[in-house]
């Protein structure tokens, strides 16, 4: 194959020498108007929420979801896939926009290295991207920690709404991998220096307010979940929200230009909307509600992703991104690489380059899990195989006559190393599919179902679980939910992403097991119950040689080493 | 006076009534390429560092220093002085610009709403200044939080540096006030949440970070001071430091845009640079070193500031800034408020709109030594009276005579009420002073000297101190200094602002007191010695009615509150 020949660049090689178009262009592009963007540097900008209002009449383009099987150390390339997506479809002539997450600083400086896609399916500049962007991490992180230390000057200075410390539940953040602010006691120094108790950080985007950006309409929306915000509960054990401390104006004014969607461009000058970036264990993994619609208004075509498989993400792009923020979904790509599926199927990871048939066929179960699930919220679907250099012909000839004898619409995706190009048989065969049978789509649950009923309902739709158990613990709060009003929300289902199941180790498709919900945490600003099954991580650490270590910035001021 | 008969606006109103210029116009007027500036936002922009290549064999403009007496509650209005001194310059045909810090997030939502001069004097756009910006502040945050999740990360992982956990001076920091964060405990948990240790967090205005972006010359300089900071000791008690690490690369990664000088405008267009905004106490309380050189490159006058009264920011404007980033200063002018004087001559805040001669009388010796100062460092000045409504003519009467008697050049500044107009008296008094009487700079002291040399200097020529007495733990890291080569450093004072004597209680001109040294702070990085004297606050803390309670944002987007 080409690509085997070719000397293979690397993600930041291929960014650095990309020719970008002035965002004045773009934005011109999609008919924004002077006063309706602001630059961030040549190649970013803001656009103003305005921009809704002018088009409120507008029909919406139609939203593509990109989602994928159960992740594996082997990759799958979702984002990349999403990206080479949109540029595909502008390729054979359609308009559209890709609207995706930002990248986080903490994993960038990690192990990532930097997350706007990959090979010549990139979103740019994908320097500025992965590190401070336009900012909105860091506003979030400064509206967290501003609730933070206005909750505990409250504490400090009389604590007139009887706030107990050792039931706060609302955490600090940084955007950063910082095992070591997992666990932490706060206030220590005597009593001019506030009033110890036991506290933690989470990862900037495991915040609720990360969350709510993502999940608000506008920003007097924005305002108003901030305020619903339960920061812990007072000693008569009731809740105590932001509004009881009267700081929702403060916290908005801080978020005035973080809600603002991030108009920048892949490689191929494709439009693309990159903003908010939740997590998808702790929150529900999917960029911000008014980027997607705001590009539903400016484009007849709006790629989108979810975080994790389709059990995760897809499954709350569905029931509460969708539900929430009032968006109809028209169909679906589901993402999967033959190096995955064959993990799915048994082999091991150093194996993977080898051809095996045998394990192919087994891991199909996992990817034919997420088309039923897709199915069963009522979606036309196509499946990507986003190829790699490994990839045999035997093997892919295998997964096209698996998807033919299920009439299942398959395409090969090479989006990585040659763009747009490399993505117009799945562009395509999804106008196809689209054309062919329309979207029935259906949240699947009813948000009148108990908070049980709703977990049960996902257990086994979406995992294929047999049961749910709930701890003593979480009983209790089930219990203690519903007397705060609480139980007629979304369930934002924080699980492992490697398994269909609550146990990582589980991969391919997993039958007769029971998910067991340990605990609930409540999401009340954001609009969600989390329902936490296993260990989940709001905190990531760094590994042994981080990312960073190989970070610099040349003679001219050029990033090195994000990739 | 007609001041007194005009509905009196605030400063947010004036603020949002402005017609500013599109930054390019401002741009262009600087004479700065198309390639030399970034715009963030319309109003605002970022200016690349080659401009000080193309300009490098330019003649410097002329650098004008504003300092002040001892600050009291009862207001100076250094920064608007400085902001209205541009304005004047502008009007009377000179082209000169304003270079200003930026403000910290921490005292706009806890005290002060807002930081960027008053009245008709202000930079703007003031609600985005006042918050993120460009995200300076938000970088160093992250580069400094970065650093400290690296530290840990090293120890949990092996700690092949050998750090000794007990002896990290590196603190987190966050850009808010938050008392509870002053003194903590990290890493609890158990083993798999790292090593647990003692640990805080300051205002991200007093990181070092933030003085070393202050004082760096170029890129490369900073990477340098960023690989030299000290982030502690080992068990064999010898510094460690961020090269050690191995990290000073991806810390300049997250500094490349914050380096660059941000471009701005007064309410009168007049140019300004905002950037940086080091803590006048553990920190040398500057704007940027780059931002003040390149306004020397681009006008023919620099109206600069400096923290605090010129005990302390002006003699660290010269004895560090000035010495270590190659600045020429030509001028200076000394803002004193008739109320401010009154304090200082012994009156009480609540009587300070009486008339009142004596008191001012008495209170002319604060500003008397701070001439006397500024004399030492061999500059030309002017006193500018900064003019409040409640001030009498008789009150006026008596400074203008005093000055007279003394041969000091004195003008009144109504800049707050009237913008630049308001400070013509004074900018062509001091035009006509900087003609007459040519700068003979010199810093007070020289490197070669030991460090309590030059602490006993210091103390003795500016503060007017009978001599400095050092604890026994100062005395001991003054030889630990020595030995580890750090004694060639100038020194930066952290002492109280209120009093030219470390008691903030002894206002006016105290004589016969003592300077106590307690301890020593290493800024390697910065390239100075901190001594501390008396308590020095690092992280402030939030009083019981936050500014935060009373910001919003209206139906427009636009912020509430903010003074």
């Amino acid at each position: 194959m080409s690509i085997q020949a070719k000397k293979v660049k690397s993600d930041i090689e291929i960014a650095q020498e990309a020719v970008l178009k002035p965002i004045k262009e773009i934005a011109e592009q999609l008919n924004l108007q002077e006063n309706e963007w602001e630059p961030y540097g040549h190649y970013k900008a803001k656009i103003s929420l305005d921009v809704m209002n002018r088009l409120q009449t507008k029909a919406d383009g139609k939203v593509i979801l990109v989602t994928s099987i159960n992740p594996t150390p082997a990759g799958e390339g979702k984002s990349t896939v999403t990206v080479g997506l949109g540029q595909a479809l502008n390729k054979i002539g359609h308009k559209a926009i890709v609207a995706i997450r930002e990248p986080s600083l903490g994993p960038t400086m990690g192990i990532k290295g930097g997350a706007c896609g990959g090979g010549y399916s990139q979103v740019m500049p994908m320097e500025d991207i992965n590190l401070h962007f336009t900012g909105d991490f860091h506003a979030i992180t400064a509206a967290n920690n501003a609730l933070s230390a206005l909750i505990d000057n409250h504490i400090h200075q009389g604590n007139e709404c009887n706030i107990d410390p050792r039931r706060i539940t609302w955490k600090r953040v940084v955007d950063l991998n910082d095992r070591a602010l997992r666990q932490v006691v706060v206030g220590l120094g005597g009593p001019l220096q506030g009033v110890p108790r036991e506290d933690g950080f989470n990862i900037t985007v495991a915040s609720e307010i990360m969350a709510i950006l993502c999940l608000a309409k506008d920003l007097q929306d924005l305002k108003e979940k901030l305020s619903r915000i339960v920061i812990g509960y007072n000693y008569q054990k009731q809740p105590v929200t932001v509004k009881d401390l009267g700081v929702q104006g403060a916290l908005t004014l801080l978020l005035k230009e973080a809600i603002k969607p991030n108009l920048v461009q892949t490689l191929e000058n494709t439009p693309a909307l990159v903003h908010g970036g939740p997590f998808a264990n702790i929150a529900h993994g999917c960029n911000s509600v008014i980027a997607t619609k705001l590009a539903a208004k400016l484009a007849d075509y709006v790629v989108t992703e979810a975080g994790f498989g389709a059990d995760l993400g897809a499954e709350k792009f569905f029931n509460i991104k969708s539900r929430l923020g009032n968006i109809d979904p028209q169909a679906v790509v589901i993402v999967a690489t033959i190096r995955a599926l064959k993990m799915h199927g048994g082999m091991a990871k150093e194996n993977l380059a080898e051809e095996n048939i045998e394990a192919l066929k087994n891991g199909m179960a996992n990817l034919q899990k997420h088309i039923e699930t897709i199915q069963s919220f009522g979606l036309p679907f196509v499946i990507a195989i986003n190829r790699f250099i490994t990839d045999t012909d035997k093997e892919i000839n295998f997964i096209e006559k698996w998807c033919q004898d299920r009439k299942y619409e398959v395409a090969l995706s090479d989006v990585w190393a040659k763009g747009g190009e490399g993505g117009i048989d799945l562009a395509v065969k999804l106008l196809k599919v689209m054309d062919q049978e329309k979207s029935r789509f259906r949240p699947l649950y009813d948000l009148n179902q108990s908070i049980e009923e709703k977990i049960e309902t996902i257990a086994q739709k979406v995992y294929g679980a047999k049961g749910v158990e709930f701890t003593p613990a979480a009983k209790k709060q089930l219990q203690e939910y519903k007397t705060f009003g609480w139980d007629k929300l979304p369930v934002c289902m924080a699980k492992t992403q490697y398994s269909l199941s609550d146990d990582p180790t589980k991969l391919g498709r997993p039958e007769g097991f029971t998910i067991t919900v340990r605990e609930l945490r409540p999401s009340i600003g954001a609009g969600f119950i989390v329902a936490l099954t296993g260990d989940v991580m709001t905190m990531p650490g760094l590994p042994k040689k981080p990312a960073a270590l190989n970070m610099d910035v040349d003679e001219n001021g050029r990033a090195i080493g994000l990739f």
